[in-house]
């Protein structure tokens, strides 16, 4: 499944408001909502007209705003960000929202995505005199927008965000206004909504949810958001081309309560393994989800095929990230670590097994020898979206194609590898199908990981030492 | 549903290990298993054969052994404890194991459980100069057997037992020996299994499929079983009355991928789900269930109604214990804490939504709001188990009749209280035949807090101030 | 000097009011005033006169009560306690004022002393069935009156201090009472005074200085003080025999502003430079002390000799508990720890060192040779008090004869040892002429360490495995 | 004293060393050495020759380096930092040294001084477009190296050294370069050591000391010295002016131990005493002074005097920053916090009590109440340096001359204010005579705070926004 490789799961996620006189709380919960997209680090930068205020740290939001107190964070206009870290990314400094004092005023920036040319530009900048705070390639934008010497902030900012390529979403906050841009190609997520009479952003609509704030609409590709005390308004910094949204939030990033780009991610993978299971149907015992992520596909997959579903697999939900790890001798012996099948379920059973997808094949193959340990008769594995064959540029870091089975393997020689009985994975057509709406605008997603058609390539750009999002 | 109270939803989970070289580890992932069964403590006491070691501390089990270093916790043998904590009852001091040192030898207990009759034999005991260290109602049982002058540990400790009344399973460690003893009735769960040529013991068998053990048998009640270098040998301290495991290991405390007293727990779940589709269907368009404890019956449910099952509503998995929660304004104005409705769900539809059981019907009340608030059209409460009519006396914490709105109110009056288009129980004879299995021995159910009908009862205990399992 | 062997250079230390509606504050800050006793743990005691409330942990007065809560310890009555810690003590359990609670009331000790009779009377109630908490001496105490079947607190009170035999001073506080109870020969400070209309209680009397009390009188030896809510009492529950107050209490322990037994003991301490000047005066340039203890005793010995003090030798103020020690490659190139010899005093002169104590030897030869190495010509190594010949039974932790270097070199031999120019010691009738006032009452010093004459022996006693204090 | 006024009398430490390979460990030993100088955060910069790495944090440096693994600290060469904060200064970013990583290569700034036109120069950085990571003034520095166009790193670095006026020194590490300046009056002192083959440089020779290391010189006015792997060498960026070190090195801020400008800081406070005491004789009984800073002058008052010096006064040792302050009513009664009167010494005696200096007058008087409460006949205050009447701009903070009680009252007011029964300050002439050795070059003090004469002054500098140091 797609959580094998640390960092590869995840995104972060953004939040902001504009008009709540507790917006340090209502970013609170909201980042609450979207913590799934990044558990190493949480920030909050708060303005109240005329300060910009921050708190943020390494670890979950609970523990980063443990003792909060939101005294400390006043104003009516916020912005949060949860974020991963992969290694060697600098700790705290890169945790975001990046905040910039001047004598002039102050800039705060939170971001998902992933800026391709932002070792060039960093180097160009270096050059001239910069002097970079982060390994962020979030920080790029703010030295692009300070060094542009017109006198006009908004001007300064549509010409940033023009020279950038990649897949984004930015919240910018100043004392008094708050920006919201996502790329011409609208790779990534980020939604507008109404509480009272304040303005939230999120990067998903579950955040809504939580906060009681009601959806307003997607931000359009290539469109900056300017909001103010006056209200809201809409600029245009880039055509916009059609829109491909990342297929994987919906297959596994986001979660299952979010519309994204106004589609239910529930709904959506229930669709992928009810067509899962009209294009690969199999005889079996029992329907069965890899937790937590594909269950919903699990579960379309068993009413299509008029088999039970069955809680075959479970995940310990209190193993934290202090969890003392099983020595190599123990794992032998049979200690399980976040997943332990259900004897009592699969013994003497042929079981389905659904996932959302197989990377390395390395968790696949030991899920399956679980499974069969606990008594199995047979396991057949179904993907509930199509091989990854490709890596992406956008902001996932599945690294070299190497390292991706599907890259390397016949669809048998996978089977052989995992010990399945069967594999099969669904067609990019059906995940077309479970995704896209044709009644709705700027649908469309983007499916270079399993195509290798990359909507936008900055040739020979240099990541490796880039800390995304 | 059954969590909506504070430490009513939650008992106390034990392990233990004898004969195997890492003793305090495997307890240590066994605990793990048990998490859900007492989130505030956790503890674990070793036996090198000549001294017991021990390290315990509030928290969860991850936090309490967060720096652990297994190096100090040497011993083939080993028990553990998790616990929850109620309100005033003396921190640290009150987690389990409890350890007993004196100048002969040392003695520790887990225990999980309620005794009865606790207070009346603790002021015996303080009458005739014994000074307690806790509050918690498992030291009486280690100051009964110190009292006893007989010179031989085994008569003493089954004398001490007979004295006690109540609920209980106990694991008793001394340097040379492991304890296992359950009360006449076998209210409490308590299983032994085997790792390699070590025994482990377990409050659920979700511990012996983490640590990669199997499963050998239940304690059967009124059984002291011992284990020591020589093996395992079985006495009988009591009479055994006929069993009546507490129903709500099934209903709500139990992991679902758990066997108690041989039944699968996910599995009786469903059952209960397809046994009140059949006692109580009702026109719908979607079933959901309250997570975690009511997926499996919702589940059950839509099978055997036809209807699809849904994810109505979503749990907030990053909802620790530092989470600060939202002031009433807040609250008022939407912001959610654990539960959040999913609004592409629900939104124009007739909803069944599946729950445990109801206590106070506070919770319910607010769930189906919450629902109603996302746009469902109608809300059928289905509830998994019969009404709560009567206080439990076996160590769930559901105070007084006055509290529980089953019995103070009609089932219409509570339709109408929680804002229900309807509302059913699952029968008693439902439960019963989604549990017990007729071709296993010793099986039978605690149905108490349905009926009233209660198995053991000690008159005019006061159990107040007591410090249960 | 008598601060290098850890554990030995220290007592605890007590304190306690009656009478003040901030009882808890003044304690904690009494404690602070005494924290040099005792820095491994400290603890506090209230009592509202319906509830006794605790606080302890391990660690300095600042860090146990780092977050404390005042509001938590309410009542008008408090003692508290700071101890040191020897290996293998148990932990948090045996930090005082120990509580023990029964359904008929409960009780606090806090102690400072040692009994050396501990280790039989507790083997003597275990085997009457009682069950202990610590490893503590203290807590022998609170058995022995719970195991009195007389009704009367008070008496059962007394008759259990008459069957204990050592050095002692403790606070026994119930609801409603509070009572003080020192020795038969008055071995360990503790004193009375008055805050307003609140009476306290200290092992010094700088703890009176600090919380603004001022001295009542000191408690006699075998004098029970019972202090209420309808003023303070007095009984005698032994015959007093003639004081004989810990020397080492003037030479080292206590703090210099403090008066022990109504003798101040920066001035005794002055006069044991004084004396030590008359006695063994050698020809120099400078005076220097090892700080802090032996500062005094160097202003005396210049005073008398007419030589400068200086300041030869200088103490790291910061290097705390966490402080990393350097490795022995960074010891052998030169790094100290947490003494410096000042090179622009010292160098090219001839030093006399005045120390407090010699016991082991090496870190005065570690001293001597920082001075040489900085550029003293000549070290002349005086001790302001005896040589240390023998072990101490009454708290304080000599351990055996044969670590003692006194007792197995002549001085000769221990000035070429320790690589000093001369040494000589006071002798103990300039010891005694320095502390003792023959116009005051109850005046006596205990020499043993230096004489061999113990004024209280219980034979046989085993000590080992007792936690003193 | 000088101690009132939290930030006052409080400098920062700089260490450096280059050539050692346990380099960090070396800076850390050198760092509690300078503890005295900053309290409030510490940190490390190592380079191997390829990389630089860091760790820094709030706190005592042995809090910060509490869990150090040196191991991540890796490299031959480093340079530390303790230092004070203020209030408002921005938390961790401040903290030193500075680190500034970019894609050509690190830099690092240790900082001990004040920058007076950084304000001014930061503005125009900006307005060129540089974005700025701290409030600290140090910054200044790495922005006006890295906006140099010049292809020479060392030419850019004495430009930019050229530019700033102010009182400094600073440590500046590339990977393979050490850089030590300090400015053209050498106000802040600065010295280099070698310990093995190593070279050292620390703000004061205590550390040299407490390392193991032999002084070797003071770095000159103007100059920049620059240690790599060939050895050392010696530039002059600016024309050097007639030495002015500040006085109030010796009076307060370095240890006694340490030899400021090759002048024993102990020796000299001592002299401070002596002169004071031909200036200003008094009868009386006895000599105290305050603690820490002033005991030095008291012993040289009271030899010259003929007078007994005793401790009327002492230091709570055990004070720390989580220290609860007494409220204003327990203070009312009397609680003292870090300072108590010693009844014993002082009560019936006519005192002369010595301190360094007099800021606001606050705690003189607080102080020479104590004594009077505790019994003192009289209180003589005998102050070893001259009034303080301007305030400073080189990096101490005595904020406005309004707050300065020798700006504002004559001798005989200021005696009544703080309840003196006398006052005297040393002369200018006596502190020189105290200090200033004739038979050594590049002597000379500033001592602009007693007289008003500034050895440099820009005028208009807005500081109030900038961390010094």
């Amino acid at each position: 499944m797609l959580a094998e490789i640390k960092g590869l799961n995840e995104e972060c996620g953004v939040f902001g408001i504009w008009g709540h006189e507790k917006a340090a709380e209502i970013t609170y919960y909201g980042l609450h909502a979207l913590q799934h997209r990044g558990q190493d680090g949480a920030g909050v930068v708060t303005s109240d007209g005329e300060r910009l205020k921050i708190h943020k740290d390494l670890g979950l939001v609970n523990d980063v705003f443990k003792n909060a107190d939101f005294q400390d964070l006043q104003g009516n206009a916020a912005i949060g960000h949860v974020r991963y870290a992969t290694q060697g990314d600098g700790g705290i400094d890169n945790i975001q929202p990046l905040l910039f004092r001047s004598q002039t005023g102050s800039v705060a920036l939170a971001h998902n995505g992933n800026i391709m040319n932002a070792y060039k530009l960093r180097g160009e900048l270096e050059r001239d005199g910069s002097i970079f705070q982060t390994t962020s390639d979030t920080e790029v934008l703010a030295h692009l927008i300070k060094r542009n010497s017109t006198s006009d902030y908004e001007t300064a900012l549509m010409e940033a965000l023009r020279s950038l390529v990649g897949a984004y979403a930015f919240l910018i906050m100043k004392e008094n206004k708050l920006y919201i841009a996502t790329d011409p190609r609208g790779l990534r997520p980020i939604s507008i909504g109404r509480l009272g009479g304040a303005y939230v952003v999120a990067s998903e609509t579950c955040a809504f949810d939580l906060v009681g704030a009601s959806f307003e609409r997607e931000v359009i590709p290539g469109e900056l958001v300017v909001i103010d005390n006056n209200g809201i308004s809409s600029k245009k910094f880039a055509d916009a081309e059609p829109r491909t949204m990342c297929a994987m939030e919906y297959v596994y990033f986001s979660r299952p309560d979010s519309n994204v780009n106004r589609v239910n991610v529930h709904a959506s993978r229930k669709k992928m393994g009810i067509e899962l299971a009209k294009e690969s149907p199999v005889e079996a015992d029992v329907v069965t989800g890899v937790p937590d992520s594909s269950i919903s596909a699990a579960i379309g997959y068993a009413e299509q095929s008029g088999l039970p579903y069955e809680l075959g697999l479970i995940k310990n939900r209190y193993v934290g990230r202090t969890f003392i790890q099983p020595s190599q001798d123990l794992r032998e012996q049979g200690v399980k670590m976040k997943l332990s099948p259900v004897r009592g379920i699969v013994e003497g059973k042929r079981v389905i097994m659904i996932d959302d997808s197989i990377v390395r094949g390395t968790t696949s193959k030991r899920i399956v020898r679980m499974l069969k340990d606990a008594g199995a008769l047979e396991v057949h594995v179904r993907i509930a979206s199509p091989p990854i064959t490709n890596p992406c540029y956008y902001g996932i870091d599945m690294s070299t194609k190497e390292e991706l089975i599907a890259a390397n393997y016949s669809l048998y020689g996978m089977a052989k590898l995992i010990g399945a009985d069967s594999l099969a994975y669904l067609s990019e057509e059906g995940l077309k199908r479970a995704i896209v709406r044709e009644d709705l605008p700027h649908q469309g997603i983007c499916t270079a990981c399993f195509t290798g058609e990359y909507p936008v390539i900055e040739k020979g750009q240099k990541t490796i030492e880039y800390t995304k999002c």
